[in-house]
């Protein structure tokens, strides 16, 4: 219960921070697509700790092993297991926070739950618990560029940090200008102020949050399922359901109701012998569907809740007390959740592409030129 | 696929706008709680159309018909049937639909997703559809009532519509204070500028947004089954499966990206025996579970797609045309919304309180007082 | 829960024999089929009480009335209601079942799962119950014969009742032959034997089981997935979920179970360009994924527990008592069976076909001519 | 898909015969359940290869390994990984198989559906896929011990061979009596028989089938969710899920159809305090739901299809020819299906036993003594 995700293409994720290791079972991956390892490592590598001088110094290697499901190079249409073994887990930095919980974190709410918590660096509630999803992921997204859309791109960035804010433009952003940078951002000009930002933010013991934009391109018309599946409902639950978020905008969100209809309305016309939108304040869906405009969303991250600052809490015991951080985090998760937004992107477009395979066939007509 | 909600208290929501009517079947009611169509009545009149001076004037009675699984006036564990009847339905309103899209409607996502769709009244993308999620709600405010959570309160209000903004304290709000007026605002000072500027939207043919901000009380601790279905993730879920919403943020939202994590957590202490937080930007939820704080989340509604003005849109020939608004529309759909964030937050925890019971036994023991 | 099946092709039935009426919501149709409530109203007159003189007296019209999710004749894709409501209800003849558990009926269980129970008529564990899978199925025979396997033909018969069998050819009886005579079994000579029978056990106030076979034929080769859902599976359990069943075997079954390896297996060899068994011990089904052979299995229906004769049992206040049947009922329910068999094997066949279409882009191609 | 079963306690099982190994995911396990690597090893060496003569050779140490969801020695309440490593590999003895369909195998099926196949020891086909079974089913039955049933027992049996059947009661089988012989019937004349009967068909190039009984004792009142639901067809969908098995019955079954209901009908009486039945034909079901009587159901497996004929075949290149078998492989596979059969029954009932928490809080109050 709770830990798997997609009604067609669905993957179960396991696995704790310390532990045998972390990993992922999907079932539901159509047969004969070209798959290895290398293909699932490659995401894994920008998801992985210790990647560059403003992430985690854990050092993990994040080594993907597939252990069924493909055979001779292609997927087989049975489920496929990734294992990836843990490596620096160093449970004695966290011995103090097995007596306390700390603040903003999932310690309590673990412990209140089941009555039991692996306190070893934040156990199931680590992010480290993504890698199931980013590699499922990186199967999803070769399963969409084989039968869906080859020419679909997920591209999400770091918009801002803190109170400072990149200017990108989602229409012409590119995978190349966000993965040039460390912080992911599609700004040149904003990749050293923000860098700057967190290596200061951390030299103070400090942390910061910021948000994630995400661009998706040549989105094939039809995707959604009305009324709770929604392909913005999905979308929401994807990403509220990675670690430290608190907020799903689409299109043109919160700042939306601020407008009247007249000025919202995104007004229809043909183009090339397709409809289009001349503007896309729907952000690429209507009524749930999408309308093959460019999907846009954002996702808001809180700081990281560890700070090198003694803070008010609780013990285990039940009696006030005091804590200090300890253990390797990020001061700002940001670049790294870069390719857990597009994980979570690409886990919910796969499966509304199979489903409306299912029911009607193949993709709308309207999705080919 | 796409109509049914839940894991173990399940709805399966059907019905257009024309048509037979509405419904829905809600499998997984415990047994032997009171419950009659009164209950249900209730909340569907907090939704129907014309119900005051700033809805649609559709005449609807939505009268509530319980067709299955209640015995003697009580549940019988046995799946609980809802029709209402469809009463005031004008298709010729429509006739222009059938050849046009509506722009920012569903019209040409559900032509172009299912090669067919029913043009009277938006047909399943009407927000005619919600009234099974609130009669499923009603029956699920009855079950956390008897069962789990006598004093729990969901209290959604309308904080903002347009630019002008409400002064609310969720910790204070109490539901006459937002069922006392026809915008169902928390703030005595709002309700006449916000009628006003509904009005004056109305008669100038054109639409506007807004936000409901909610609040719920007395929320049980250990809610919410990480990593995926996390409480916000379904909350997230749940809200932006609402017709017409653009975001959600829990908690701090995306105001808290701006924050440091020496600002933005949440303190623990002890007080009256239980574990609390000193501030609450987590919006009662961490790691994916309930602390046993407020739950406080905010949901965006853009302004409504039908005004009163000439277009520029798209004939199902595939022809640029024009296409002015007719029908009976809410210029503003705020006031109406509230009981429906109200339905799908009661609907995401009564969820969450069988799953509990299911894995654990019964809520935390941390939730007794 | 419990009343919902299907993955892609979703029903969930709802109803009570006596109340409101009984019905269906179909969610994951496929958009554009053609539908009426006539197509819906062929199956349930061949499932009615009323039927013959060998079926229970009770007068149902079993009026079929389609609420929602079709169009102009046509399926929208989105969920489909089917409402019938009950006419002949007699509560009283119940009355005394009030106080009483009808021995080998659901009074007990349903009274200790739930601590209640709608003693009229059997409540939701009445054979009335089926009505929404029968409607469900009519719709489900639709799609497969628009969009899969135009030929495919579902032949359930009733192969023996009591210690009388019939003699039957599955691989040339024809719905003619079993729709001919009102024991719907398929051979001519065993209908009068039958009927007697059914008539010299009801007279004598007693019951009688039987078993219903089913040959399906002109089915697609793939169907099935491994290694819970295996086509053999989902028969299983859709046949033993009909009310009085006690049995399932495929193919070979019981019987193959004294056979040797060398006996049982089923060679290959091509025929007419397509893979061919010469035998089919394995019933049309192998590693739990249809071959293209003929679909064969048997369903086991115990004797109505009903019975005009005084029975000892208990009572609800826990005390020994004495208990005769009233009501109306079948002596015999095999001739009524054979539409409820009919009925499950369609909707797990088109669930399947849906599944596959997902998972592999459509039907195997052997299974092309 | 297909890959899963159990609405609440539900395992993902992945792996084949060759490659990485096998292994499964338990979501939905209740925390603080005590749980080492030994209590599943015990299992997994009674499904073990080569534990016996009358078993294949293949030497499979099948070594379980947990990975997650346990921390000193407790359940977490988070997924449970479990892997074991496939180690007497030898693809070799299956290139034969790479261009033929081996008769009454899944090869050409697999084949067919998916247009691919790993064909090396059945691949996904294997039995060896059960090793994720009898694993989950460890856990769940340390589940049903500690939180449902201590005294519940599951005790499948080998009840015949071929032709030559044991003489069991299934009220005073001992668990010792079917564990102290390698066959695992409950019949100590019937073991030598058996086998000779194996070891005769073995040495004869052959293969045999059988009939597995069940009877589980101290079962719940109140387990089961109709209608689709009912524990015998989740029971019946279980086992027909098993490799070889085409049949499957409860209580009176198949011979229950050759009764009236005088003789079949199960009477109450109250013994104890409690209800009881003076028969158990409904084999402890009724309507769906346990009756707190003995479960008592049969499950038929064919012969093994693995044969050391000669046999005539298709090629993967669609022309007659003719395989024989190779590999090693058991004659009989009933001895090993003992603790599958068991393994699926636990599965089955432990999430019945969730969802009747789910529902009504616990279980039925019937069950107190």
């Amino acid at each position: 219960m709770g830990s798997s995700f997609g009604h067609l293409f669905r993957l179960s994720s396991w696995g704790e921070s310390h532990g045998g290791g972390v990993g992922v079972v999907v079932d539901g991956c159509p047969p004969r697509i070209p798959l290895s390892a290398a293909d699932i490592q490659a995401d894994l590598d920008r998801r992985r700790p210790g990647q560059s001088e403003v992430t985690t110094p854990r050092k993990e290697s994040d080594t993907a092993e597939i252990l069924s499901g493909v055979f001779e190079g292609l997927t087989l249409g049975t489920p496929i297991a990734v294992l990836v073994r843990n490596e620096d887990a160093r449970p004695e930095a966290y011995s103090e926070m097995a007596g306390k919980f700390r603040p903003s974190h999932a310690d309590y709410t673990y412990q209140a739950k089941y009555g039991i918590r692996n306190w070893q660096g934040g156990g199931r509630s680590s992010a480290r618990e993504t890698i199931g999803r980013v590699a499922a992921a990186a199967i999803a997204k070769k399963v969409i560029a084989a039968q869906f859309a080859p020419t679909l791109e997920i591209l999400p960035y770091v918009e801002s940090i803190g109170d400072f804010s990149a200017s990108v433009d989602p229409a012409s952003v590119t995978r190349e200008m966000i993965e040039s940078n460390i912080v992911r951002t599609g700004d040149p000009a904003a990749v050293e102020p923000m860098v700057d930002l967190i290596k200061r933010t951390r030299s103070d013991g400090n942390s910061i949050g910021g948000v994630v934009a995400c661009v998706v391109r040549n989105v094939p018309v039809g995707l959604g399922a009305p009324v709770f599946d929604r392909l913005e409902a999905d979308l929401a639950k994807g990403m509220l359901s990675l670690p430290a978020t608190k907020g799903f905008e689409i299109g043109s969100g919160f700042a939306g109701t601020r407008m009247t209809g007249r000025d919202h309305n995104d007004a229809f016309r043909m183009e090339g012998g397709r409809v289009r939108t001349t503007t896309n304040r729907s952000g690429g869906v209507q009524g749930g569907i999408s309308n093959g405009e460019d999907l846009f969303f954002r996702v808001a991250f809180k700081p990281t809740a560890t700070i090198m600052t003694s803070q008010e809490t609780v013990s285990t015991d039940y009696e006030d007390t005091e804590l200090k951080g300890r253990g390797r985090h990020d001061a700002c998760v940001l670049p790294r959740a870069v390719p857990m937004v597009e994980a979570m992107a690409a886990l919910v477009l796969v499966d509304h592409m199979l489903r409306q395979r299912a029911l009607c066939g193949g993709l709308s007509p309207e999705t080919q030129e």
